[in-house]
């Protein structure tokens, strides 16, 4: 592995080896503050993206790597014209590895191609966002202690969501999960998922328009937003509106080691008071981002903790 | 003391310790030039704020901590409508201690409430900028070896300066302050200023509307800028104007010992001659900002130079 | 040498002395990362440059030091109306040292009378920008082993493109440099240049209109961009544009050991083929301006590798 563009780059070894690291970082903090020191994480930041920008920061930051960059493209050189293959060829003269996110679908693959240092991708277009889905994954392992055999509920707009399409991709390959996916009918799952990922692989799936009716059958459910402007027809909007707030009332018929899991920024479709619920994961899934994109740099550079 | 939203939340002790440590701080950086390593500060500037962003920034790092964040709305995720408490929760996974700008009053206050990391509030509108005032302090602690038995006069905007009305409240828990306020009548103090703070303790004060009247008089001279658009009238501006800009010329007649403050950024409510003169305090308060932002930067950390 | 504003403020012994640090910088890069520790460099970009900044930025971070700035004015207090020297005096107390950008000429110079700690001029308006010529000086050196006796010529825009003066300056005090100037006739490099460089110190120099016509006479080659705008009339512009854009074909008749220099960014003027070939340099000199700008820092901070 020397870049991390695609989710699927990554074996099931490969994830394992990451959230390994991820948990071991988790405990054992102090083994790991000074790995990358002398190391610059550059963070390409052509959209901005707060969230992620810090997250990669922080994890630099406290494997003792240092931090340069720009947090949105009017401040790059992109606005003079340049490509971004000289971008990266640029940027390799000043850092160790980058971390890129671009409004253009494989913008961070085509750097990677003209670069010597490590690519993240650090989400392009509506296209992929690799270390949302290890984020996801590690929170499914750090709640359920397995990546296989139970029940998830992914609800909210699932045509346009890159988040629960990787993770869905990702997930195909463990045993024994039963998907089911809460959506209004013009926000359901693309075909190309539907055909190449669960037919081909025999996975069975349920499709429902209400949160309400499969509650009680879920083990984690991964919220997403559903924007009023991705329906069809306002008298669908009010019709469904309500079933894709998650709020305590829902919350009374699900399972009581439920997971819920956000990709965060949440508006409205998760009610505040859910946040204090044992089950909401939303928050730790932040900090779990932090772990797993500690670990994911540090496999990237080749560094471990064992030399230091 | 947990987080600083008010510069009431302190007390005269805390105070006391504060200006204390930043006087250490300031004769014997090297003592204190490792002792956050390993933290992290956040500086969250949900509006601009360069010269009070840098100086948090400089602080953390003088500190040998480092420093992670955005330095407006544009580039967080804000626009995306997530809330402070939100950004808060995410932050807190990122750092260890939070600087915030935030263009609403009570922001950073909300952000203290749901996180478990210190929050420092870093100006909220037109409300509280706690860490100016502890530089006002210490800078005034710093020119005459006290905090009170002076007399003090505060000129321009006294209206809508909120650095002022937070440095009367602050001072007005010391003795033998004599308060001369300098302003056009429609930028007095406001009325809770008058009763709150000056009636309820027994403080008496002078209200005056030309500078040179009071100028021999003054042993501190806290100057901020009056804007054009906020005299009710274009006559009283023009007769007024200059009775707010410092000269070389109104100073003849001060004390040879007066200290001349300002918050900065000057535009011409000072003129440039008087920079040179050794009673111009404004740039050393910009130092004794940075000391007294490490002190506080610790004591919120819990941390000391001790121990290293 | 306490600041650097003007390429020209340098002697040929500063520049030697400068050279000779930047490529022991790059044999040797372990003797220098900590030898900057504790010491903050001030990016103050009052219009962008990601490229510059962040190779600042680099150049700091493997000198061990740490970083604080602003990348555009807009996040300055530059909007607050306040004064380039104001900003530097505040700067002054938050930083060691300072790299300014900025879209006034003289800028910079101004800031540097009125701190006690270096500023170095990052570039101002169409004016100097010192350390892309020591970036220019040092990746001649590199590639011909020498800064004199060699055939340079520069293509494009020479009217405007101030890293063109300043490079052609600086080169005017090493002996035995043969000029070739290849541009439209609109777009020759002014008058002054001319009389107060060439005609002074009794250096030939020859212009012309094509690329193809001296190709095969030069050592060196110094891309610049022609901006269609540039031109008088469109005639010339359709008659003459592929004349300044370096591709495999016009390098078919250069020397083997031609150096092809650009000051980045490009846009279309080399084409891409081009980044393979051997003789392009535009690359390496990315890496050259980290080297030399980690010299310059060391020298203006007055440390050394050898106290550490």
């Amino acid at each position: 592995m020397r870049h991390l563009i695609d989710p699927m780059d990554l074996s099931v070894e490969d994830i394992d080896r990451l959230l390994d690291r991820a948990d071991d970082i988790a405990k054992n903090p102090e083994k790991y503050q000074e790995v990358c020191k002398h190391k610059k994480l550059a963070t390409l930041f052509f959209e901005p993206s707060t969230r992620t920008r810090l997250s990669f920061e922080a994890a630099m930051l406290e494997l003792g790597g240092s931090v340069l960059g720009f947090s949105s493209a009017d401040s790059s050189s992109a606005s003079k014209g340049e490509s971004v293959a000289d971008t990266a060829r640029v940027i390799e003269c000043y850092a160790d590895i980058i971390a890129m996110r671009h409004p253009k679908e494989g913008a961070p693959y085509v750097a990677s191609q003209y670069v010597n240092i490590p690519v993240i991708n650090a989400g392009d277009g509506g296209h992929n966002h690799p270390t949302q889905t290890l984020t996801d994954l590690l929170t499914i392992r750090r709640e359920k202690g397995r990546l296989s055999n139970f029940t998830i509920g992914f609800c909210g707009d699932l045509k346009f969501g890159r988040t629960v399409h990787s993770l869905i991709k990702a997930l195909s390959r463990y045993e024994g999960i039963n998907y089911i996916l809460i959506s209004p009918e013009e926000l359901q799952i693309p075909e190309y998922l539907k055909k190449d990922v669960f037919e081909k692989k025999g996975i069975t799936f349920t499709e429902v328009d209400k949160m309400e009716d499969v509650m009680p059958q879920l083990d984690i459910l991964y919220m997403t937003r559903v924007q009023r402007e991705r329906f069809f027809n306002e008298a669908d909007y009010v019709r469904l509106k309500d079933s894709y707030i998650l709020d305590m009332d829902k919350l009374k018929i699900a399972k009581k080691d439920l997971s819920i899991l956000h990709p965060l920024p949440r508006v409205n479709e998760i009610s505040v008071k859910v946040d204090n619920d044992p089950r909401a994961c939303y928050f730790k899934q932040v900090l779990n981002g932090k772990h797993v994109r500690m670990a994911l740099i540090m496999e990237l550079l080749g560094v471990s903790a064992d030399e230091h």
